[in-house]
C-alpha cells in the first residue's frame, strides 16, 4: 500500500508551536510522508529558521499560506493546517479547493456553518479532510468502542467523562511570554468559547466515537474563572444521546462531562466512564494502555494494550499498536495512528478510520448547542 | 471524659440488615457504649432472635419502637435508629420528645419540613441529634475540609464529586432474596426519591462540609434505568455554591455530581475532587487512608493518614485516626469516628465534629430541590 | 457457637503500647470476649491507669504477670501476651502451664527450642496456642491461597515478597521518647534479631500459608543501617521451597524476600507476587481489599473482597468479610479475624484457621537460619 | 549541531523482528538520520523485502553483513547492530575497525573479554561506541539519577529493582511460530545465560547509572523453570555496591534483584526502588512518566515528566522529554533519547549521555559473575 512515497506541505507550526512538532513527529513515526514545503509562522524570521531546521529547500518556505497553497499545487499530497483556530476555515477550504488533501487541527472553523461549508467542498472536490481529535487514535479507546459495539457492555446507559487541564492556573497572562496559552483567551483568534471549542470539543468526539451514539440535546453551565478571561475556560455539560443514523434504533443514554482549563494541578486528565447494562469500561489517558471492564457478577477485567490474547482484543486496536504490551505507547502514537489512517485515505481513496468532515461539524455543532444553553440559563438544547 | 459507661437502645438493623451490624461494630471499635435493648424488626421471629445473638435481656427487645421509647425512658443514653426511610421522622421525633439523644440513619425524614421539625425538637428538648454521613468520618476527608480552611488551596472555584455504585445492575428485583435493595425502589419506603435520597445526600453533605461553602442553586437531571424501577437510579447534579453563614463573603465555586446505582461494576466509588485557585485536592473513598494535593508548579503531594509529619496533617484528622500510616482503617472507622463525636456531644453536651439537625435539614433540602429541577426540565431552582 | 460469654486477661499492651490496644479494638469488634483482667505494665502508675481507663476492677489490674496467672485460673478463658519479645517464652509457657489458652504476639520466643517447648506445653495441656500473624487474616490473602490450592496458579515456581518499613528513619534513637523503636535495637529485649524477628517472620508466614509449600532451606544477608543499631535493620533472603508434609509431591519453588525498617517513606509495605506456570497473583497490603491475578493468555482479572460475585471468592475469603465490597476493611478486621478463629478454637477445641504452634516454631527457625546464613557469609543452611 | 544530514546502516532486524523496527521509529521520531542500506536477514527473501518496504536502493541491501562494511565505508556515518547475541561481537568489532561509529544492541557480548576488546577497538579507532540500555534513556530514570546526584535522598543504602516478565509463560517453544523466544533459549545464539544476559544487563545498568555506584560482590541463584529450556530464565541477584571511580568515597549499599521470563502475566514490569537516609525513589516502567519521592517526615511527592515545575526536575529530564506532562511518552521516546545523545557523540565526538563500553564491559561482567556465583552454590564473587 505504501509503494508511492508521499509528501506533504505544513501551514503553522513554527519552532515554539507545541502541536507543530508532534504533527511532525507523528507523521515520521510510521515514516508515512515527508515534509516538503511549509509557511510555518507570519514571523518571517521565525518561518526562515523553521524551515532551515526542518532542512527545507528555502524556496519551498513561503511567506505566507496562499503563495504555498498557489506554488505547492501537484507538488505535495497532503498539507497540514497548524495554525491558530480564526483561520482554519480559510486555509482549509483553500487548500481542499486547490485540490489538496487536508488535515486540519480542530476546533476545524469558528462556526457550524463553516464547517459545514467544508464538508461540501471535500466532498465535491473528493479531498480527504482529516481533523486530529487525537484521543480516538489511542489503541484502548479504539478498544473500547469495538467492545461497545459487539456488545460487551449491553445497552449503554450512561457516560462520564472528564476532560481537565490546569493550563490556565500555571500561567501569568498579562507577561508576553505566555502567548502559548493567551491566544486561546483571545476571541478574535480562539473564536466564541475557549475551553468547550479547544478541549470540550475532543472530549464530545471521543463520546460519539465510543458509544456509537449521537448527542440529541445538552445543557451547559459555562464559567471563566481565569482572572482577565473572557472566554469559557470550565463547563459541565449533560447531554443525551441517542440513535445515530445507522446505529442500534431506539437507543438512549446520558452522558456528563467536565472540561475544564481551571483544574489546577491537573496536566491533561481525560478520563471516560461508559456504564451499559452488562457491564462498563473504564479509560484514563494518564495510563493510556489499559482499559478497565468491570462487570455485576465477576471480577474487573484489565486489558493491555497488544497484549498476547489478540482475540479479545479488537483488530483496529491492535492495527493501532507498534509495540507489545508492556512497552509503552502515548500520545505521539495515538497521533500518528490518526495519521496512519488519514493516509492510507490518501492513497486508497475510501473511507478509513479517522475524524472527518462528520465529527468536524459534529464537534462544532456541539460548541455552539454549548454557547447557547449558557446564554439561556442552562436550558437544553439542541445539538 | 468517658468515665460514664454508656447505653443505648437500636431501632431496626435486625440479623440480614447491612447497615445495622456495622452501627454495632462501630460503637464497640471504640469502646463507646453497651447496646442495652432493642427494637431491631417487625418480624417477631427475627428481632428475637437478634436480640438473643447480641445477648440481650429478651424483655429488653421490645415487639415495637413505641413500647422500647416508653419503656427505656432513663434506661439507656441513647437510641439509634437503622429503619427503613419512611419511619426516621416518626421514631426519630419520638425518642427526642422522651427525652433520648438520637442518632438517626440518613435520610433523616422524607420532607423538608420534617427535618426541620426534627431539628426543632432537638433544640427545645436540647437533645443531641446525630446524623452518620460515614464519610465525613474519615480523617482524610476531615485533612481535606481543613486544608481547604487554611487556605491552601486558595479560592476554591470547582468541586468535582462521583458517587458511583452498580447495586441495582447485580440484583433480580423480581425476586424476593433481593429485598435489600428493593425497598429502596418502593416509593411508600424510600420516599420520593431513590439515588439522591440515598446516597445523594453523602456526596452532598461532603461537599458543604469540605468546601465550608453552601449550595444556593442547582439543576438536576434524574433517570430511572434499572428495570421496573419508579424512582431515580441515576443522577447528574450542577450546582452554584456561595458563602455559608459565617464563611468567606463573596465566595463562589460550582459543583458537578454524579450520583448512579446503575454504574455497573462499581462498588461504592465516591471521588471528590476540589480545584482551588492554588492547588487542587483528590480523595477517593476506594484508597481512603490517602489524599493528593495537585499544584500548578510543584510537585504533587501525597498525604497519609496518621504519617509521622502531623504537623502537616490536621488536628482533626490525626484525632480521628486510630493506627498509624500503613495499617489502614476503612468504613467502619469512618463510622466510629461519627460516634466518637456524637457520644462527646451526649456526655458533653457541647458541639463536637459530627453530622446533625443542620446536615439534616441541608440534605433534605438538596433532595427536593433535586426533584424539583428535574420536574421543571433540568432548571436552576434555590437549594 | 458462640453462646457462652468469655473473657480474657492481657498481658501487657499498656496506654502507649501500639499493638496492645490493636488488640483489644480486634476483640471488641466481632464482640468475641470481654476484658475482665490485665497486667499491663510493669510501671505500675501506667498499669493502674490503663486498667482503669479500660473500667477494670482495679482487684483484677495486677502488679505481675505471675499474680494475674495464680489469681485469674478459672477465670477467665484465655490470656493476651502483648509483652516485649524477651519474655514471650516465659509467659506464655506459665500461662499454657496454668490451663489458659493463650495468644502470643509473635516473635513466639527467642530461640526454636522455646517454640518447640511452646508447642510442646499446648499439646501436652490441650490448649489452644495463637500467634497473630496478622497478614494471613486477610480475606484477599485467604483468597490467594485458596487459589493456589484450587490449582488456579498451576505449578507455584517463584514468589516475590516484601515488607518494607521506613520506622527507623523516622526517629532519634538517642532520644527517650522514641522507645517504642529503641527496645526492637536492644538484643537484651528484642532478641538476637529485629527485622527478621519482629517482621520477617510475618513474610514467611504468609509464603507458607499462600503457597502450601515449606521453606526448605534459604540465604540470607543482614544488614545493620541505623546509626547505633546493633542487630538488623535490612535483610535480603533467598529461600527453597518444597513440599509441606501432607501437600503436592515433589513441589519446588524459589522465594525471594526484602524484609526492612530502613526502607524511607515506607510505612508498612507488604506486597506479594506468587508466579504460578499458568497464572501469578499479586497483593499488596496497602489496598488489600484486592487481589489481582495475571494470565499469559488473557486479560488480569482483580478481584474484590466481598463482591457479588461469591462464588469466584472463596468460603474462607468470604468469612473472613465483614462489610461488602466498596466499604473497605484494614488492619484491624484482619487481626479480628485471627481472633475469630482463635475463639472459635478455644470455645470447640477443634482445629481453626489460625496460626498456631507449627507457625510459631517455623518461623523462629527461620529467624535462626538466616541469623546462621548471615553468619556464614550468606551460606545456604537448613530452614 | 544538527547541520549535518546523517546516513546509517542497519544489520538485522528484518521484519518481524521485535527490535529493529522500533530502532528504525526511534531514529525517525527526533529525525536523526536516514536509513541508507541494509543487510536485515540471512534469509534472503525477508532481506530484500525488508529493503524494499523502507525504500531502500536495492544494491545498498546486502546478502552479508561482511559485504555491507566493506561497501558503505565512508557512505553511512553509523552503523546499528540489531542481530542476534552470538554475532554482536564480530560485527561491531568489524564495524568498529572499518571506522564506523556502532551502535550495537545488548548483550555487547558473550564474554568480558570480548566486550573489553570492543572498547579497546572503540578507543583506538575513536569510535562512538553505544548500547541501547534503553531504560536509562527514560526522563524519570535520568532525573532519579540526578536527585541522588544533589544529594536529595542522602546516603544510598539500599536498592531493589526487579525486571520481570512473563515471555517464556505465553509461548509453545516446540512450535516454529516461537521463534522470536525460541532462540534466546539456545546457548548457540544467546550465549551461556538467558535472563541475566538478555534482561538481567539492563537491571544491572540501571542500577549502576541511577546510583552513581559500581557493583562490587554478587550473589546469584539462578533457575530454568520453563520446560526444556537449558538456560537461565530466572535469576535473584543481591549486590553490593561501593564508591566508583571518581564518585563519593566510602561509598556503600546493597541491592537486591530479581529478573525473570517466568513471571506470568507480567509484560516488561522495570521497577526500581532505592533508599536513601533522607529519601527514597521509586519508579515503575509501566508508568514511567512519573517518579515518587518518598520522605521520612513529609507527604510523598510525586514528580512529572516535562511539568512546569522545571526547577524541580533536572535538565538532562527536561532535555529528554518531548512532550508536556499529560502528553505521555513511552518506550520509543525513551530508545530515542538514548540515539539522541548517541548521535550527538558521533556528530561532536565528545562525550554525551548515552550507555557505552564502560556499560558494554561493566554488564558483561555482571553476567559472568552471576554465572559463576550460581555455579559456586550461590557464593559472593567479585563483578
Amino acid at each position: 500500500m505504501k509503494t508511492k512515497r508521499l509528501k506533504y506541505a505544513m501551514i503553522g507550526g513554527a519552532k515554539g508551536s507545541f502541536i507543530g512538532p508532534i504533527h511532525r513527529m507523528a507523521i515520521r513515526l510510521d515514516d508515512l510522508a515527508d515534509l516538503a514545503a511549509g509557511c510555518f509562522s507570519r514571523d518571517a524570521r521565525n518561518n526562515a529558521a523553521t524551515g532551515a531546521k526542518l532542512r527545507l529547500d528555502p524556496k519551498r518556505v513561503y511567506p505566507g499560506w496562499r503563495e504555498l497553497i498557489a506554488a505547492e499545487r501537484g507538488k505535495v499530497d497532503f498539507v497540514v493546517v497548524c495554525t491558530t483556530n480564526e483561520t482554519h476555515y480559510e486555509i482549509a477550504r483553500a487548500a481542499l479547493e486547490a485540490g489538496f488533501d487536508v488535515l486540519c487541527e480542530k476546533p476545524l472553523s469558528l462556526t457550524v456553518p463553516e464547517a459545514e461549508e467544508l464538508g461540501r467542498v471535500a466532498r465535491r472536490r473528493r479531498r480527504v479532510l482529516g481533523i486530529p481529535f487525537t484521543y480516538t487514535g489511542y489503541p484502548m479507546v479504539k478498544l473500547a468502542r469495538d467492545l461497545v459495539r459487539r456488545g460487551e457492555l449491553g445497552k449503554v446507559d450512561k457516560v462520564v467523562l472528564e476532560y481537565v487541564q490546569g493550563s490556565f492556573r500555571k500561567v501569568d497572562f498579562s507577561k508576553p511570554l505566555d502567548r502559548h496559552n493567551a491566544w486561546k483567551m483571545n476571541p478574535k483568534i480562539s473564536g466564541p468559547s475557549c475551553v468547550v471549542a479547544d478541549i470540550g470539543v475532543h472530549a464530545f468526539t471521543m463520546v460519539e466515537y465510543v458509544t456509537g451514539l449521537e448527542a440529541k440535546t445538552l445543557l451547559a453551565d459555562l464559567s471563566s474563572f481565569a482572572p482577565g478571561n473572557k472566554l469559557d475556560d470550565d463547563a459541565s455539560i449533560l447531554m443525551r444521546l441517542g440513535s445515530a443514523k445507522g446505529g442500534a434504533r431506539g437507543a438512549s443514554a446520558k452522558a456528563s462531562l467536565v472540561v475544564s482549563k481551571i483544574a489546577t494541578g491537573e496536566e491533561n486528565g481525560v478520563r471516560l466512564r461508559v456504564y451499559g447494562d452488562k457491564a462498563s469500561l473504564h479509560w484514563d489517558q494518564e495510563a493510556p494502555n489499559y482499559l478497565t471492564l468491570k462487570y455485576p457478577l465477576q471480577p474487573d477485567r484489565v486489558f493491555r494494550r497488544k497484549a498476547p490474547y489478540v482475540a479479545d482484543l479488537s483488530p483496529a486496536s491492535v492495527k493501532a499498536s507498534r509495540f507489545p504490551a508492556g512497552h509503552h505507547e502515548g500520545f505521539v502514537e495515538a497521533l500518528a495512528t490518526i495519521y496512519d489512517e488519514f493516509v492510507a485515505a490518501v492513497l486508497t481513496r475510501r473511507a478509513c478510520d479517522y475524524p472527518g468532515p462528520r465529527e468536524g461539524v459534529r464537534s462544532m455543532r456541539f460548541v455552539e448547542a454549548a454557547l447557547a444553553s449558557n446564554a439561556k440559563g442552562s436550558a437544553w438544547v439542541r445539538v
